[in-house]
């Protein structure tokens, strides 16, 4: 299964893709779309739905996660960050892609131990469990924690189906059926 | 000269198309998207992106005008807004669209001559500026009443090459580019 992550922001968007294959990562690409700050609104969220479908094709992840965005106590700014995320949001929806959202905390929690971890300890652990030589940058080890999260949350159903083991698209009993890797009930 | 106007929400945005020529205004179609509350909001914001992109596709409107959301004091309520609005602006952009936005004071301004209009005063001054049988629906007019205000801020250059009296693209000076309508200074 290959997971796109996504740390979206107004300035700065950063993505992440890994494999996940059974209990195993591996690292495919990552970085971080720098938006132009003096131009106008329009165009800069084009650049994140532009950058993003490009990723998008280039590396072709079955599905996505993208990290809720911390809500500031200034409304225009968190008017800002809701118009990037929704334009993130409207790129992996455009291209198909289920999306599964994380709070920081939860990403934190899942990726270092702790939600009170400090960027630089969501970094290295990055850096360690997809066995990179260096530590990415921090936007792009947000959303490579992203994608790690999703791939801890996603249900068994989805490993084992990533590793072979099991047959799309019957899992359980007769007639469940699977959407986003999830059970949604016997019809 | 088409605009289209939009009022932008998670629940409910409006939409307003009208042809500006010369002094005159002629409305073209109006209505809202109304995006279903119990999904997630992905699927949410794709009904936004969607169902404008298909206006725009039916419509073609050569420019268009976004209404500037209301940011009150809940940041949740700020985030969900501003996504929505993100949505509708990549709706515009990923068409080509020029992009002007103007706040509910300007509109209201522009249309009813005062800030401090209610709702059905807009409404009333939406139908009879565009001679319409009846007062559009609240959401409907409040997007016709931002493609109405766009249409009085535009440049006289906008209206004259509406009107046909100015030839594109040539425009004041030799050399002088335009773009949505704007001088942008001699190469």
């Amino acid at each position: 299964m290959r997971i796109l992550g996504v740390d979206p922001g107004l300035r700065r968007t950063g993505f992440g893709v890994i494999d996940v294959d059974g209990p195993r990562m591996r690292y495919v690409a990552s970085g971080t779309i720098v938006v132009p700050t003096d131009d106008e609104l329009g165009p800069r969220l084009k650049v994140i739905l532009d950058s993003l479908r490009e990723i998008i094709r280039e590396y072709a992840p079955q599905t996505s996660a993208i990290e809720k965005v911390f809500v500031n106590s200034n409304p225009t700014s968190t008017l800002l960050l809701g118009q990037a995320r929704g334009a993130a949001f409207c790129a992996l929806v455009d291209c198909g892609l289920g999306v599964q959202e994380y709070t920081a905390l939860q990403i934190k929690k899942s990726v270092v131990g702790t939600g009170r971890a400090a960027k630089e300890q969501v970094q290295s652990m990055v850096q360690h469990l997809l066995a990179l030589d260096g530590a990415p940058a921090s936007d792009a080890a947000d959303a490579l924690a992203c994608a790690i999260c999703h791939a801890h949350a996603a249900p068994l159903a989805d490993r084992l189906r990533a590793a072979g083991v099991l047959d799309q698209p019957a899992f359980g009993r007769r007639g469940t059926r699977m959407r986003n890797g999830r059970m949604i009930g016997n019809p």
